[in-house]
C-alpha cells in the first residue's frame, strides 16, 4: 500500500452528476488495490453526491495530505471549504461554479507540483463555465499546461477501450492544422503517443499514423503532404527504433484499429479522431493530458445536466480514468 | 408493369464477386415489382456468376432493350459478347478486365441518354482496374459526369439505412477543400440533397449540414468559415423554404442522425463522411451518383477478392442499391 501512488480526486464540477458519481465509487472502495485516493475539495458537495447516489461514505477530514492516516479505512478529504452547494444552481451552468472548480483544480496542481500528488483525475467538468468563470484558456489541456508550466509538446489521449487516439494539431481551425502538419510535430505526437501507452502499460505500443488527404492522398492526386511530410517522417522513426506505421487513411484507420491492429492512433486534425472516437461509445472513454509533469485523466463524458441529482449516472468512465491515472502516477518516479 | 422503370444491371468488374451477387439476386427474383431489370454484358459472365453462386437463372437473350418482351418470365439479357471470363484471371486487379468494365459502362450510359434505360446499377467496380484500363477519371462519378456531359454541380450521395451522406467536395486535398467552401457549393449541395432525397420518397428532407472546424470553430476562436461563410447560407436557404439546419460540429452531426433526426447530412470534406459511414457497417449500403441526367447506384462495398468464386457473398447491398435506382428513376419523367 505504501507503494501505491497518491491520487487526488476532484468532484467535477459540482453543478453536474460528479459528485454522486465521485461518492458511488469511493463507497463501492474497487480502486483502493490501485491507488492511495484522496478527494480534494468541499466536503458539503460529497456530502451531496452521497446523497444524491444514496450511498453511505464514512470519510474523514485532513489539513493536509501529510497528515492522512492511510491505514484508516475512511476516505480521505482535504476539505478546502470553498464551495457551498446552497449557493449554486444545479443542472445548468454557473460561471461561479466554474471560476470554484478552477480554483480546486489549480490547488490540486500546486499541490501536485510540490510532490503532495502523484497524479490528478477529475469528475466531469462544464468547459463553458470553468471559461466564463474566467479561465480563459481554449481547453482544460491548455490550462494544465500553463498552471504547470509546461513548455514544450503535450497535448490530448482519449481512451476507449480498444485503442487511443493522440493528435497533431487539436482546437484550433482546420486550415490551420493543415498548415501545422510538420515532421516535427508528427515527430513529438508519435513519441508522444509512444511513452504515454508505455506509461500505460503497453511494452512495445504499435502505433498508426493517419493520413491527412482522402484516400492517402492516392499517390499525390489529392494533396502531398502524405508523400513531402507524413510518410519520411514515420520511416525516420520506423529508423529510430518507433513502431510505427502509416499513413492510413482516416476512414480505414479505424477499423483496423477496431481490430485489435493498434495500440494507438495518431490524427492529424482534432475531428478526424472525434468523429470516430464518438461513434465507438466514447462516452465511455477517458480522456488524458498527456506529456505534462503532472499526470491528468478524466472521464470523457460531461456534466449530464439532463440527469443531475438522480443517482444513475454511470461510474464506470470515471472508475476508468481513476485506473489510468493510478498505472501511469505509478509509472513516474515518486 | 408497363410503368415500372427499365433498370440496366452491370454485373461488376468480373474478376469480384459481381456476376455471383448478380446472378444470385436476379434467381430469387426479389425485385420483379419494383423495376424491369435487363442484364447488360456478357452472358458468358453471367453464366459464371449462376455457376458460383450454384443458382439456376433463367435467362434470354436479346439483340436490343426495345426488343424485350417483359411479359415473358426469363431475364433478359443484352449480351455484348466483349468479356470471355476464361480469358482474365479473377480475384485480382485486371486492367482489361477494368477497360471492359468501363466499355459496357459506356455502351449502357449511351442506351439511358437514348431513353432506353431509365437507370444504370452496377455490381462493384474495381476503381484501380478501371483507371489502369484506360478510364482516366479521379472516380467513377467523374467519369459518368463526363460521359453524360454533365455540367454544374453533381456529387456521390452515400446511403446507409438511417441517412444518407452528400458532400461539398470530395476528392481534392484536404488544403484545397478547406478553400473550395463557398456558399455557391454548399447551396449546390443542399438543393443536391433535397432533389435527390424527394426521388428517394423522402417528403420533406430533413437536411443538417456539417461545420467545417472542430466544436463548430468555438465561435469564431478556432477559424470562421461557419460565421463568415456556412451559416449565413444555411438562413438563405431556410428563409427560401429548404428544410435545413446547420453547421453542426462533425463530432455530433451522426449521433443525431442516427437517432433519426436528419434524412440528410451534408459534409464539407470527403474524410469527415467517410469515417463516420465506414465505422457504422458502411458497407452495406450504397453509393448513388446523384445529379445526373442518368440514376447511377451501386453497393458500397467492393469486389471482395477474397472470397471470389466462393457463392457466399451477401446480395443484400445490390439489392438495396437497385431498389434506390427503382424509385429514383421511377421519380423522373421517362
Amino acid at each position: 500500500m505504501k507503494n501505491l501512488p497518491v491520487l487526488g480526486l476532484m468532484l467535477g464540477d459540482m453543478t453536474g452528476i460528479g459528485p454522486e458519481i465521485s461518492a458511488r465509487l469511493l463507497a463501492a472502495g474497487t480502486m483502493k488495490a490501485d491507488a492511495r485516493i484522496a478527494v480534494i475539495g468541499d466536503a458539503r458537495v460529497l456530502a451531496l453526491g452521497c446523497e444524491d447516489a444514496g450511498v453511505e461514505l464514512a470519510w474523514r477530514k485532513y489539513a493536509k495530505l501529510s497528515d492522512i492516516d492511510w491505514a484508516r479505512d475512511e476516505v480521505p478529504v482535504i476539505d478546502l471549504g470553498n464551495i457551498d452547494p446552497a449557493a449554486i444552481k444545479r443542472g445548468e451552468i454557473s460561471p461561479e461554479s466554474g471560476r470554484l472548480t478552477g480554483d480546486t483544480l489549480k490547488h490540486m496542481i500546486d499541490l501536485a507540483l510540490a510532490g503532495e500528488l502523484d497524479g490528478i483525475c477529475f469528475a466531469p467538468l462544464n468547459k463553458a463555465a470553468l471559461h466564463r468563470g474566467g479561465w480563459k484558456y481554449h481547453d482544460e489541456h491548455q490550462m494544465f499546461a500553463a498552471l504547470t508550466q509546461h513548455a514544450g509538446f503535450f497535448g490530448e489521449m482519449n481512451v476507449i477501450k480498444e485503442f487511443a487516439t493522440f493528435r497533431v494539431t487539436s482546437h484550433v481551425a482546420l486550415r490551420e492544422a493543415v498548415n501545422m502538419i510538420s515532421p516535427e510535430r508528427i515527430t513529438s505526437a508519435v513519441r508522444l503517443a509512444d511513452a504515454t501507452l508505455r506509461a500505460n502499460g503497453v511494452a512495445r505500443p504499435r502505433i498508426a499514423v493517419a493520413a491527412l488527404n482522402p484516400h492517402s492522398g492516392e499517390g499525390g492526386l489529392f494533396g502531398d503532404e502524405e508523400i513531402r511530410i507524413i510518410r519520411p517522417t514515420v520511416k525516420k522513426l520506423q529508423a529510430e527504433g518507433m513502431n510505427c506505421t502509416g499513413p492510413i487513411s482516416s476512414d480505414v484507420i479505424f477499423l483496423k484499429a477496431l481490430k485489435g491492429e493498434y495500440d494507438g492512433v495518431v490524427m492529424m486534425y482534432h475531428d478526424q479522431g472525434q468523429i470516430a472516437t464518438k461513434l465507438l461509445g466514447f462516452n465511455k472513454g477517458v480522456t488524458v493530458t498527456a506529456g505534462l509533469k503532472t499526470v491528468f485523466a478524466t472521464p470523457a463524458h460531461g456534466t449530464a445536466f439532463d440527469i443531475v441529482g438522480q443517482g444513475k449516472a454511470d461510474t464506470g468512465a470515471l472508475e476508468q480514468a481513476l485506473r489510468i491515472a493510478s498505472r501511469m502516477a505509478a509509472a513516474r518516479p515518486h
